[in-house]
């Protein structure tokens, strides 16, 4: 039994496994080096179909899978489950709750949590989707407002356990308002014996003029339109002013009841940037060089969704598991090629450039908008390439056949597969 | 929108949604009827392979289908999902946390729950498998203690975290046992660097002189024997006399250390039978008349787990779903004659009888044992058996081919599809 933790060879200590931390592992090869990589799950999450567990589309293992098994055939990497405390870049030094790692590199991939634009008190009412957690409390949630439906007598509390309101418009609260739409409306015209389905509503509101403002007007416009065929209410130009419990109010002054109130609206960089002594944007995310290296720290780098980084045209580099995955092999290259030269006589490094390969964004069966370079699709055809990218993208054999499955399954039986209730309790507020 | 609940029509009230309560659904017709059936999760599940989620081989939503979904095409069906309070038998009511129903026949399936020999203090330490929540919670725990090892120093700790003691012999200690020694050592000798698989055991305690005792002795010496060269300790003639937290003290002196203590020893019926007024068995099983009825109560049948039965030759009806289905099936045709023949006036009921289609135990991969009538199966051929009767039993069409696929990926590539650590936090503690 080798203990590599305490091996002479130079140590690359990666935090997070997600995109980014996950394709530095992948990626990265150098004979003398040993990788350890830490994450506080001991899962991958396929995060762009989160919202399709939260919606009962898949069940929670079809978007994960256990980094030690991706990493299985990687001798030179070290997976730990733990969380990280505190880091300490003068020593090189990173305390983990159950042990201290030491590195020659450290390779920061820790992602985004759900922000509250300065309103933490509405995590409590309204939930984010970051973790396979956040999305198995949303569905029991969601699945338990329609069972109480059920057996409710007051019209008033009726109207507000069937109205579900989305706040933020970006692509997951456009693809999870799209999905809990297709939901209420196939589970409750089938299964339920005593609710009327027309008083079942799905509300999108998002602050900008449009939805899915990252992409092309028009197919943004489009998005709208295909979001209110699937009977979602679209509320462009419009800002939250204060949640309570089941409750929202709009800066016009209106007031929505509604038992599910999911967020969407914004992400931030995990704490852990605050300790770095680095500038940071009003996200907390960390502005790297140009090579993707903390500046005065060029042994320490930054991947994914924790930074910012303009590119040539000036526009931010997207928050996007591709970019993640760009800048984790950026990363991997510049190392490797360290390691490997004399004397560590470093050359200068490259500067990270971002490919956009496309965007798009799912609403329901058979509708979708992708923006390809030149290429705009919408419908159908924008939903299948949807499918087609995603089963690809997904990590590992059985997931893909599984979700392919499951999909086929669900468009021509107009089922959802992970309907289930569980855990049964809910978790203690924050 | 009708609302079948104030209908006129007699009103059968069926308890529980397992085996029995859906059979009972599923097989009674009755023009002038209608049916309310009550669950407290919104899910049926398919216990016999729960095991199978607590040990990461299946995800929650491939043994699990929404009650509704299962009972779409019954109009006259209407399923809520509550919890029971109170029965009052003699003014025909049946008490729910939101409401309370009348009928005029009363279906009592109300299954069984974990049961510690008059020791409830262990439950805290030795959970048991009976729900979906149960189930991940296990299979929480059993992934945590490895993840655990990877960065434990101390040796003793390592024994304890790599230890896993299963209380019971039966089908589903079995099933446990060897399904858990089948992941420790694909996953330990795969996917972990610094664990010496060599430490990882699982113990499987029996108090009686064998497992399996409901089966003829030649297989259940079969079957421990297969249990043994899966690396499984199985211990017989033993008895457990404590359980503290990671610690069990067996009748003669020795002490186990295990991080993770399981629970399949004994199952009592839902304490709800307490309030029948009728004769229970120490388990706490309703004796009912031969028609199933419960003495002196002739509109009130009992079905299943919470039913204890004697049979002509003396033996009782096992617990297992083929008695609670065919038990079920016999009440559905016993109301629909009375309902049908002219001014009730009623026929003298038939007794139920039991038909022993046979039983079987799977092991492990290409390992069980299986008893159908004079035939007896063991290893690979036992294995199949029990694989395409599991397969014909689940519950719809989804299931079977999700659980189909599952179960060919992890035979062919030994990995396991559903280990995931989720929920994250430990519930409270009982």
């Amino acid at each position: 039994m080798s203990d590599m933790l305490n091996e002479p060879r130079p140590h690359i200590v990666v935090l997070g496994a997600g995109f980014g931390g996950l394709t530095f592992c992948q990626k990265f090869h150098h004979p003398k080096a040993r990788v350890t990589v830490v994450d506080r799950a001991n899962h991958h999450l396929f995060q762009p179909l989160l919202y399709q567990v939260a919606t009962a589309g898949l069940s929670a293992p079809e978007i994960a899978q256990p980094i030690r098994s991706i990493l299985a055939d990687k001798p030179t990497v070290t997976v730990l489950m733990d969380e990280v405390e505190t880091l300490d870049l003068a020593k090189r030094r990173v305390t983990l709750s159950r042990q201290v790692l030491e590195y020659d590199y450290l390779v920061l991939a820790l992602g985004g949590r759900t922000s509250y634009f300065g309103h933490p008190e509405w995590a409590e009412f309204a939930p984010g989707l970051k973790s396979l957690d956040d999305a198995l409390n949303i569905r029991r949630d969601v699945l338990l407002a329609f069972e109480r439906t059920e057996t409710e007598p007051d019209p008033a509390a009726v109207l507000r356990l069937m109205t579900i309101v989305v706040v933020g418009g970006g692509p997951t609260g456009v693809e999870m308002a799209g999905a809990l739409a297709e939901l209420t409306r196939v589970v409750l015209k089938r299964d339920f014996r005593r609710i009327d389905p027309s008083t079942a509503r799905v509300v999108l509101i998002e602050a900008s003029t449009d939805v899915l403002s990252h992409m092309a007007p028009d197919l943004a416009a489009n998005a709208s339109e295909q979001l209110r065929q699937l009977g979602v209410q679209v509320r462009t130009s419009t800002r939250v002013k204060s949640i309570t419990q089941s409750r929202v109010e709009l800066d016009n002054g209106e007031v929505i009841e509604a038992e599910n109130i999911l967020w969407a609206a914004s992400v931030a960089a995990s704490p852990l940037t605050q300790q770095l002594g680095v500038e940071l944007d009003r996200a907390g995310r960390v502005k790297v060089s140009p090579d993707l290296s903390l500046p005065g720290r060029s042994e320490v780098f930054a991947v994914g969704d924790m930074v910012s980084y303009l590119q040539e045209n000036g526009k931010p580099v997207p928050g996007v598991s591709p970019a993640a995955m760009q800048q984790a092999s950026h990363v991997a290259r510049i190392i490797e090629d360290e390691l490997s030269s004399a004397h560590q006589s470093r050359l200068p490094r490259a500067a990270f450039r971002y490919f956009d390969k496309g965007t798009m964004a799912t609403i329901g069966r058979s509708a979708a908008v992708a923006q390809i370079g030149p290429m705009k699709l919408t419908g159908f055809a924008a939903w299948v390439a949807w499918l087609v990218v995603h089963l690809l993208f997904l990590v590992g054999f059985r997931n893909k056949a599984a979700v392919l499955l499951q999909w086929t399954y669900s468009y021509f039986t107009y089922k959802r597969g992970a309907r289930i209730i569980t855990p049964t309790e809910s978790p203690p507020k924050a």
